[in-house]
């Protein structure tokens, strides 16, 4: 990787702009001279050996770069980074340069042979690993410090000389994407493959899911609408609703796991090798010896960082508990208050009223939801974890239990302190279409309208009457600078998330839910398309091999519905006519069918592989391939040894 | 691999008998000598290369033959197999014969540096890896197909041809193992290390996790003394009793998991990597393309292997299960008539008389395990498995289902159905005392006893007074030739399994369960030593990283003892006492608590890890160094490119 690249060439003639860095507005040029240099020196002498362009618009220059790669560069680092292609014989195998001529639509000529999501997360993985050397700290910024091995990226970020490091668009691919993705009314599957390739594999997984979570609900809305068409409310008929959606949720989220396995398989992030994790760019420590590396970095005591979690984080989100069950009872004076308003003074307008206390309590949820989430992400950036899968972990784990709580401590308490069916049925319709509803304005709908408004007022100013895909490169990065970031994946799974918790906690009280979920589904993934492509700026691709931790939360979800369903049905008074003598066989009866229920899932988690026949064979022979291509390797060192001792 | 290796020493000085291969009487000439040479021939031409001498006996030639093998061919053989081996720096690598100076002890002239368990393995796993080149058949035997690719071993000891292999004894090293172990009346720990050393890591594994439940066992045992010497009947101290054994059992499984990994990784078999399973012994079926292989190779079809399972296994074991619940009918007729007769003739042998059926019963449970276990390993070989995991599972789980059902369905029968407490306490007693005491006799001192008096006269036909290390090579091979085969750690695991469930099943009817089964285990840490140094052939070392489905198995024993103790507590009177008006509130509250109980297993599983911290650094520490050496070597061979295209 040293010697052999030095001929590389770095001709700036196709230049294609990949990646663009946008640095603060008065940023040192000693510091610009020094940065760019070792963007461009090469990887001998510890550079990135990457093509850096400054962005030359009407004003002149802004201080924003256009970064690229030559094609044998980026070659070279989708071997660095383990990106597993498609060989051509169909299967998959993790890309080197010297074996790049088995790998299918391999050409040295072929510059499409790498996608430009790919690109982009080379470039970016490059420039995150370019590392200081000696230099003790950022030139022209003496409190910027730097040591050996630090990443150049992460402290310029970090002391705010670099501002952002995005990825640009594709006008022209964007535009085809948007067009097969939501451009015409179709009824059929998202072009998930297209997606990968113009937004990773993280994005286009989660697309994957709500695509599959959306299917997977139909049953039960197909199934739940003639409960409520006919006002069904007959005991068997219930329990088998529950007992089918409860059976049902372990399947979909079993058979989840298969197309998943199935779509990494595709898409290469199945096979890929996990990097070594570096330090998150917030962490921060004395300088000492991490145990593991050996190198000199910072290190922070995980005793105090316990400290900090157990100390403060914990009582705090116990805090917020507590207020947020606060709020819940005053809801319920509300409630309580326009009850005896609707009582006192019966007419069309007490009637609506008695929904605005449900309403009301719907958006103080939403909006406590968004507070509690900062609050969340300060604490957890606070707690100092060393790695981003440790800081992703503690945050999800503190967001979900106080959104859990919040969204539906009043429906378990309608449901268990009070046995109020018919405010329960109420509340969760009132609270779940509020909730859709104010998600799907605040998530796309509102930053379109505010984008398309900032973009009319620009193209005014400027008198232009361009189309986006005229725009010139110029114009078409200031416009994307001052797009909004796309946060990641984690908003758009914990609305999910939510709403199967509707959908299944009380699903025998209202079996509507699933087609409200349905519905809200099918837009949803128009809004969210919306919102990738036209409102935030591009994200960097993230390769992922499945959802992560979304998967337990969700199996979790559904192991606590079984509890919740089972006694709903048991509460019902159709159930308890069937008991007129002993109630006790009646809780004993429902105890029962609980442990069933749950036996029979932890079985069918058992017995569904997690992953399809096919893809299993697939991997075996990878592995089997590897290790006798390890075999072989040390039989060649061998040889190689022998040869030279026998001719020197 | 192939020429390096040419320069082995088959230098016959020095050779050590390690592995004692004995073939059939009257096997012909031209096969022992192919097989022979197969064993001897170099590498290079497809041979073991190990050294193999017939054993000379009074007699003359008996068709039994050593096998050992150079040092520095045993150290070649611990690279293939991966062997782990402490380096000089205190850390656990995979030993490679060009690094091995950076190991621990190693020196050129050291032959302890792998230990002879380790020199046996490698000698099997080399043996079992000796594959037919283009042979069609065994020469001498037409019937003895083989194929390319086939374990020459395997087809000859199916064929019949092989008796069996099996490692030899060091009577050295044995009698100073059995004098550290168990020779001297004493309390402490067993000598772990050194027991992995003579027998391999499964063996030394299981000893380490049945010292650890004993230990685990004591303060249950400590506590549940009291209530049975004062006969504690308090509401409130027995669900104390239960909530601590419930909680405990979880911590001391979660424990385990660190222990386990302790131990491990100073074993070395933490860190082996897994090698490619191949077809198991008795796997059978046409000559086709394995799909991971590639290799021609009997494949047999998944669908014929489902339609056994489901259409024969699965009837034939809910008939074992029928059967079993058939026997317990007639345990209780038995029991009724007991009590009948002690009532109309009240005596001292009628009080006698009332334990007679729960002893015969438990004799019948016992003896039904045993035969169940015959027939469950005769269908799971019949259905036919590739691979010796998948076969182990599936018998496992066979057994495991009849053997929980046979041994507890009386209990669940007395508890939840005839709510007889006093009739459930007896009951239990006499089961798992009599199991416990049928068990150390068939286990052990069977065997011991049946070998002795082979010995005995084994020495007085040759009017011979020898101790055992005067003993000639020739004679032990005969008499270990006649020992008995250990079948490996199932059953012992499974004697564990079942006590476990004694012990916690209904622990809070009868809390003595626990004193017995420390009493138990301590005598059968003694039992099962003994078993090994003198009953049995020594066995091939199995390197193990864990206790595998057995940790699975313990773990649901523990979730389900949690709610048949909560069962059992909402039963007693004392509790049914304080819910005086309403019984569904007492129903409601066991639930409940139930339920608590369960989440806080899980939870606690979820926050104690796996593995110790400085194990995990050590891991990681690891993963990183083979990252970074990937890293150099892909470097290194790119400057070797480089270098070559130059001088070209």
């Amino acid at each position: 990787m040293m010697e052999s690249w030095s001929f590389l060439d770095t001709d700036e003639s196709n230049f294609r702009p990949l990646v663009v860095i946008e640095l603060a507005k008065g940023t040192k040029e000693e510091t610009i001279e020094w940065f760019t240099k070792r963007i461009m020196d090469k990887k001998a002498h510890g550079g990135a050996q990457l093509l850096i362009k400054p962005l030359i618009t009407e004003n002149g220059v802004e201080n924003t770069y256009l970064v690229g790669a030559s094609h044998l560069r980026l070659l070279l680092g989708a071997e660095t980074v383990g990106l597993v292609k498609e060989c051509s014989d169909n299967s998959m195998r993790t890309f080197t340069y010297s074996s790049r001529k088995t790998f299918k639509h391999f050409a040295d000529d072929n510059h499409n042979f790498l996608t430009m999501a790919e690109c982009q997360y080379i470039i970016k993985h490059e420039l995150e690993n370019l590392r200081a050397k000696n230099e003790k700290m950022i030139p022209g910024y003496p409190q910027a410090k730097l040591y050996p091995g630090k990443s150049i990226v992460r402290r310029l970020l970090t002391s705010g000389i670099l501002v952002q490091i995005f990825p640009l668009h594709d006008r022209e691919e964007l535009k085809k994407l948007r067009h097969s993705w939501y451009g015409r009314v179709k009824v059929g599957y998202q072009p998930l493959d297209d997606i990968r390739c113009y937004f990773g594999e993280t994005i286009a997984l989660y697309f994957g899911f709500l695509e599959y979570f959306t299917f997977a609900l139909i049953p039960m809305a197909v199934i739940g609408i003639p409960y409520y068409v006919f006002a069904w409310e007959d005991y068997d008929k219930y329990v088998m609703f529950a007992t089918f959606n409860l059976l049902w949720s372990t399947v979909i989220l079993e058979v989840w796991k298969r197309i998943c396995a199935i779509l990494t398989y595709r898409w290469g992030t199945l096979l890929m090798k996990r990097q070594f994790e570096e330090p998150r760019p917030g962490f921060h420590g004395v300088l000492g010896i991490n145990p593991v590396t050996g190198r000199e970095e910072p290190v922070y005591s995980s005793i105090k960082r316990q400290l900090r979690i157990y100390l403060v984080s914990l009582p705090f989100v116990c805090l917020c508990l507590y207020f947020s069950l606060y709020v819940m009872m005053i809801y319920f004076d509300l409630e309580q208050w326009a009850l005896d308003y609707h009582k006192e003074n019966e007419s069309n307008f007490s009637t609506l009223m008695l929904y605005v206390p449900s309403i009301i309590y719907a958006v103080v949820i939403e909006i406590m939801n968004r507070i509690y989430r900062y609050a969340a992400e300060f604490l957890t950036s606070w707690e100092n974890h060393r790695l981003e899968s440790s800081y992703q972990n503690h945050l999800i784990l503190k967001v979900l239990v106080f959104n859990f709580l919040n969204c539906f401590a009043s429906l378990f308490y309608i449901a268990f302190v009070l046995f109020d069916m018919k405010l329960l049925r109420q509340s969760l319709a009132t609270l779940l279409i509020t909730s859709q509803i104010l998600n799907q304005f605040a998530e796309s709908l509102l930053p379109y309208w505010l984008q398309k408004r900032y973009k009319r007022r620009m193209k005014k100013r400027k008198c232009s009457q361009k189309t986006d895909t005229d725009l010139s490169l110029a114009e078409q990065v200031n416009m994307e600078k001052e797009m909004g970031t796309y946060l990641g994946t984690f908003d758009d799974y914990l609305e999910l998330f939510l709403q199967f918790g509707y959908v299944s906690l009380f699903s025998c009280v209202y079996p509507l839910a699933a087609v409200f979920a349905v519905l809200n589904n099918i837009t949803e993934i128009y809004s969210d398309a919306l919102k990738m492509c036209r409102v935030y700026r591009r994200p960097f691709a993230e390769p992922t091999a499945n959802i992560g931790v979304w998967q337990l939360a969700f199996e979790t979800m559904s192991v606590i519905s079984v509890v919740t369903n089972c006694i709903l049905i048991g509460m019902s008074p159709q159930v308890d006519a069937l008991f007129p003598d002993s109630k006790v066989d009646l809780v004993l009866t429902v105890a029962l069918v609980e442990h069933l229920l749950l036996a029979i899932k932890f079985i069918m988690a058992f017995v569904i592989p997690d992953k399809p026949r096919d893809i299993q064979t697939k991997l075996s022979k990878l592995e089997f391939e590897s290790l006798e291509a390890l075999k072989q390797q040390v039989r060649a060192f061998k040889m190689q040894l022998h040869f030279l001792s026998i001719h020197h």
